[in-house]
């Protein structure tokens, strides 16, 4: 479950509205057995959400897994399913840290590297924690599993690979000629 | 909407199940105005949709928005969210079409080199298509946004982008020495 979570940048919070199940992409981060998400005060899904039931669905897609038979096509992945009840992080230390820990899963090194958030942007900003208590975790790997008959009749069969990585960094065009790209953005674009 | 959807591999499907959302990945496919998505006739999420509200969201992650300031940071991505009351797909005709598609999302060329579902594998299988009326798309490109204090203060800001693709095709250990890659698949590793 930790090795999804970690190497996730985004995961997919469904909630249910008044009008019926929503499903939004967006960031997080884990500390131990919680798993942090953050969105704007106003904004509808983290409005909805406290108190209430959600499922937030992490999924890493690893190949195409190619059969012999359409029937038997499939994909490589690894997922994460987290059922619970979101608490609102209240407490002003808590809630810089899970902060810090989001803004550290998308991009490590950069909580120190940025400007810490001012009283007021803090309270501008709903942080929910949800406990890694119920999480369901599906793994599939390996090559593509034909019916016998299909193996004999021949034919191609394998996986396609899916790999998720980084191009050069994109620096701002108001940032000052001369400023570098701080080393551990060009580490990671390079790793 | 269309590109979002040509481009996403997968979908994320949310249904509310008697203990509340569920949400798993899957993949898809689309014909004109309709998404097709399909699982097995035992499965959990499939035998609970049809006839009732679902949200399928597409999402590809573009970049890390890195700002100067903690709370600027954002993403650059691309959303469909899509509302409605799937249709049972029950017309045979319909049904083979709707796998042809779902299969040539995932992989192109490959629903004509792939020996096509017998009776008892369509039998097997639950279609469901749910129509593309109601989407929400929502996109955000381009740089950080930072407030002039923190552009001012100087240091950098700018976009890591993420880039999905594929590596070399991984043959299956049952295929016999000497069968050669499909150059539909070739392709799609290369391009």
């Amino acid at each position: 479950m930790h090795e999804v979570l970690t190497e996730a940048l985004i995961c997919h919070l469904g909630f249910v509205a008044d009008d019926g199940p929503v499903v939004l992409p967006t960031g997080f981060g884990v500390e131990g057995e919680t798993l942090y998400f953050h969105g704007s005060v106003a904004a509808r899904p983290l409005a909805t959400t406290p108190g209430r039931q959600v499922c937030v669905t992490v999924t890493l897609l690893d190949g195409i897994v190619l059969a012999r038979s359409s029937f038997s096509h499939s994909m490589n992945y690894r997922s994460a399913v987290i059922f619970g009840v979101p608490r609102l992080v209240s407490d002003p230390g808590e809630k810089v840290r899970a902060l810090s820990c989001i803004t550290e899963h998308l991009a490590p090194g950069q909580w120190e590297a940025t400007r810490q958030p001012t009283r007021k942007e803090l309270a501008a900003t709903t942080v929910l924690a949800l406990s890694l208590d119920e999480v369901s975790v599906k793994v599939r790997r390996g090559p593509p599993i034909d019916d016998e008959a299909d193996v004999a009749a021949g034919g191609w069969a394998g996986v396609l690979p899916v790999v998720t990585g980084w191009s050069a960094p994109v620096t701002a065009p108001d940032v000052p000629a001369g400023v570098a790209v701080p080393r551990h953005i060009r580490d990671r674009a390079d790793g």
